[in-house]
């Protein structure tokens, strides 16, 4: 299976985090606004959480109409959003905490590094901001991932910024007095996935979640660990895919099914939470009914996407 | 899995075959102005075969703008071919013989078949020219299977047409003098799918054929057959699969797997010829992985597809 850059559409995905989770009026101002912007992205998601006092927004589109939406978020998030006024459960550097842009189709990884460090820079500029870049788009190894990065909090910037390892890469020195700092950066695409066991016994999935998660041995972009679903009586193994280009959904799959063999346990089902790429579902078609030579081109609606409009 | 329609955006294709497959210039000037209809639906594919001296346009859109581009391809057509100087190895009714109407997504067949009639009134009204209605749209169920409305061909039509069994469903009860008549109607989508086999016993195939295929006792929306693929070495199960909806993808290759393994073959690969439905392959990765309560507005791009531009 090959995927032509050049036969899907250009779609690159965001997903800022802003920290406010609990006042509505808020939250609906500042995403109304990002939503009202000329030319910018579309906002397929908004998903907030009181006790983390958080929002996740999902956006999607080109880069130009992506920055342009950036933008606008920092603006309307800046102005209504006090860091020293806020609480909550999630850890946070910044009223607009962190900005993650995925390569969704038709859009290389550099290009989202790329974009990340241009919108890093103008955001630096626009707001005298910090910004630090991670993951992909990070400048140093200490830096790529995200928890570090955000380890002291907003409380404990003022005196991190003063660690030279903890300069950030545009901006001022020192934090913006309310908003803080932003992480801007690039990474992969995530797909939440779940496998749902035949046993009410939770230590068989946290078993297998072990034998197939990178940090102890398995798959090199797979995260794992074993839950109860008590109200179905059955136990699961909750999978976190980073990479589902390199690690894709089969293999996942068919390690914990053999897994689970073992154990005389078989895979009752499985569930995929929020969004997905098609060409992760394409990938498990691909593989299962044996494709040969099948080009992402021969699907209808990719054929209609590369024509346009 | 559900297809909820509002979650999809609303695609109907249509392959209307007309009678030229040898002069460039005829082909090009028709596909031509099809595609500069202002507001039509868009040309997906081009196929043209000299010895049958025919072409396959494959057209994508919403009804209105496939009404327009329907109507443009009649309009060129019917000035540049004449069925009377027309020689060719298909059958063939008309300048333009046949034009189905498939529902791709978003779109019922209900809806497909209201087309089929609405276009066919309005072109049997605007070029006087005999409609014949068939599959899914005929008006008598000896009028539903294509072969059949075509027996006699163009030049047994004016014959054929004093039969009250074949008084057209619109239009003139004479031939079009050049153009002849044409069929429309609505079908399902028709995936070619072939299965590829780890032996050069085309026997095999042919036997697996016949299990499968409904003519002979298999899968109501299966056609097969068996053939050799000489250069490889290889036998394979050439399919049609009819409505994917009822007889899906996977259910044809474990068909087929099982088959083969009575004879100690196994099944090295398929291969899907030309295009097919997301939807299509979404219902193998479905099956495959074992997938719960999946809803086909959980893929990324058919998100951005129902928030629309």
């Amino acid at each position: 299976m090959k995927f032509p850059e050049e036969a899907l559409p250009k779609i690159i995905e965001a997903v800022p985090n802003f920290s406010e989770g609990r006042r509505k009026e808020v939250i609906e101002t500042i995403v109304s606004d990002v939503r009202q912007v000329e030319g910018g992205a579309r906002v397929l998601d908004l998903s907030s959480d009181a006790d983390h006092n958080r929002s996740v927004l999902t956006l999607a589109g080109e880069a130009e109409p992506m920055r342009r939406s950036i933008l606008a978020l920092f603006h309307a998030a800046l102005s209504k959003i006090d860091l020293r006024q806020h609480q909550g459960e999630h850890p946070r550097l910044g009223a607009v905490d962190v900005v993650p842009f995925v390569p969704v189709s038709g859009v290389t990884m550099p290009e989202c590094v790329e974009l990340a460090r241009s919108v890093g820079a103008e955001l630096a500029k626009e707001f005298s901001l910090p910004v630090y870049l991670y993951e992909e788009a990070a400048t140093a190894e200490h830096r790529r991932n995200l928890a570090e990065i955000r380890k002291g909090e907003f409380e404990g910037l003022g005196e991190k910024m003063r660690d030279p390892r903890w300069v950030p890469d545009f901006g001022p020195q020192e934090p913006h007095p309310s908003g803080g700092a932003t992480v801007v950066g690039a990474r992969e695409f995530l797909i939440a996935f779940n496998v749902n066991l035949g046993t009410s016994r939770v230590e068989i999935a946290e078993k297998i979640a072990r034998a197939i998660r990178h940090s102890s041995g398995g798959l090199r972009y797979c995260k794992a660990m074993g839950v109860a679903l008590s109200e179905r009586g059955i136990a699961q193994v909750s999978i976190n895919m980073t990479h589902f280009r390199k690690t894709p959904l089969h293999r996942v799959v068919e390690m914990v099914r053999s897994e689970a063999a073992r154990y005389g346990v078989s895979v009752v089902g499985s569930e995929i939470v929020g969004l997905v790429p098609g060409d992760a579902l394409l990938a498990a078609a691909d593989f299962y009914l044996q494709l040969e030579d099948f080009d992402p081109s021969q699907v209808l609606e990719n054929r209609l996407a590369k024509i346009g409009e």
